[in-house]
């Protein structure tokens, strides 16, 4: 497989002088998922953990229902291609692919879904499997942020760890935000860990698509150090997830579902 | 049209207390573009400009070839459409959309670019036509985040500016990448605004994605406080775009086509 980062000749600018220097920059590798020798998608990655990407993103899209509906996958690394093989794609999904969402459905209002197949796919969690406290909240940005090694190398990386409240189960890096949620997903469903009550640590900003992505792979909570958008805080709250945002410098936002943060009592809940 | 960003109730957690507080958070507004009727692509992004948007994404990706062509546009903002009446789609786009690119053609490497509408709308450079030192690179940064009202409130937003040497001209932000650069080249097609010879100055990361939109654009130097990929900076140096990135803290990597940097040969250049 490709180099996840490289090496190249730069000028660098510090302290008021000029020095020729040699840096390290992350790779894009475009990957083209082909399903039963149809191109389908086209992903531009970080070109590790691609075959976990590939089953990650048919699965959580529901354009194959289960893992096990997969027959062959393989990779033609040269010419940046995933094959997959399968006898079960979703009926519904080559004609409904990035068609709008317009009739109600499932009693979620209109707003929270735009596409046809985020509704299919995302699900409301069906009760509280996890319970964190707010000082676990600190603990695993941080793990997340330690494990972060090509991110301090390049820069130029999103990292997402699943995690239950002990610490990280797992965690992958990406420059495609989705990318690195697929990556992990793809290895659960391979591996036959359950995401089932995972919290997920993401270092991005928590936008409706990562939400969606979040809702998809089933799990409770998410924790990240950047904002959240209206539009992924509306789906949270109909779809049942715990979303924290801003954990940085011992502050944070809890957004919705507080229920899953067990120690919110022990602090005083003042009104500013 | 709607807000760009929102008011809710959260819970802060700071100074090791609990309160309930009310937070801004940026909204994001799916948008559908239909061009003659037929629905072309969902654009999820910051509800403002939306108009620009539609024209900077129709010209930079070349589904219309010039702003003139455009006959009629409206928006249906309750339904979150934008209507694009032409009487010249491209012809070539249709059957090309998101196909990838295999031959190589005007003299690129196949690797620069991975679509054919990529390698169709992004020119190589036609020579220098802007100069600016290391202190303007600097200064224009300065100016993008003293800019960013959405961003200080939110967080959630991306910021870009086209500036000349003497400042910024126009600045955008969106939750969506190219979406501000989109908003700012629809602004100058339609109110007659050159971007050649110009800069853009950008929040974020520098992805292939936005070094491709900056050429689509025309613009010749690329100022970043972020990181760019390997990809990118493959593509700056066959398009000729001048790339500047991690400009923070006095500090600034200069990574393609340093000749538009007008002081370099001021500044004694050691080897590390």
């Amino acid at each position: 497989m490709k180099n996840v980062d490289t090496q190249r000749e730069i000028l660098r600018f510090r302290n008021g002088k000029l020095e020729r220097t040699v840096d390290t920059v992350v790779t894009e590798f475009p990957v083209t998922l082909k399903v039963n020798g149809q191109e389908w998608v086209t992903m531009v990655c970080t070109p590790e953990y691609i075959e976990d990407m590939a089953v990650g993103y048919l699965v959580s899209e529901r354009i194959v229902q289960r893992y096990e509906d997969i027959r062959e996958i393989w990779t033609d690394e040269k010419e940046g291609y995933v094959n997959i093989r399968t006898d079960k794609v979703n009926p519904y999904y080559q004609q409904l692919q990035n068609k709008r969402y317009i009739t109600s459905c499932c009693g979620m209002s209109r707003q929270a879904f735009v596409f046809v197949n985020d509704a299919l796919a995302a699900k409301k969690l069906d009760g509280i499997h996890v319970r964190i406290t707010i000082e676990d909240c600190f603990r695993l940005m941080e793990e997340l942020q330690k494990n972060a090694a090509v991110f301090k190398k390049t820069g130029g990386v999103h990292n997402a760890a699943l995690c239950d409240s002990g610490g990280i189960n797992i965690s992958r890096m990406d420059i495609g935000r989705h990318n690195a949620l697929d990556k992990i997903y793809g290895y659960c469903l391979k591996n036959g860990v359950s995401t089932k009550g995972k919290i997920l640590a993401f270092s991005g900003r928590i936008s409706s698509e990562i939400l969606l992505k979040v809702a998809k792979i089933g799990c409770e909570i998410i924790l990240s150090k950047s904002a959240p958008t209206a539009f992924a805080l509306k789906s949270a709250e109909e779809l049942g997830i715990t979303t924290v945002g801003f954990i940085r410098d011992g502050s944070m936002n809890i957004y919705t579902h507080p229920e899953r943060i067990a120690n919110i009592t022990a602090y005083a809940c003042s009104s500013s």
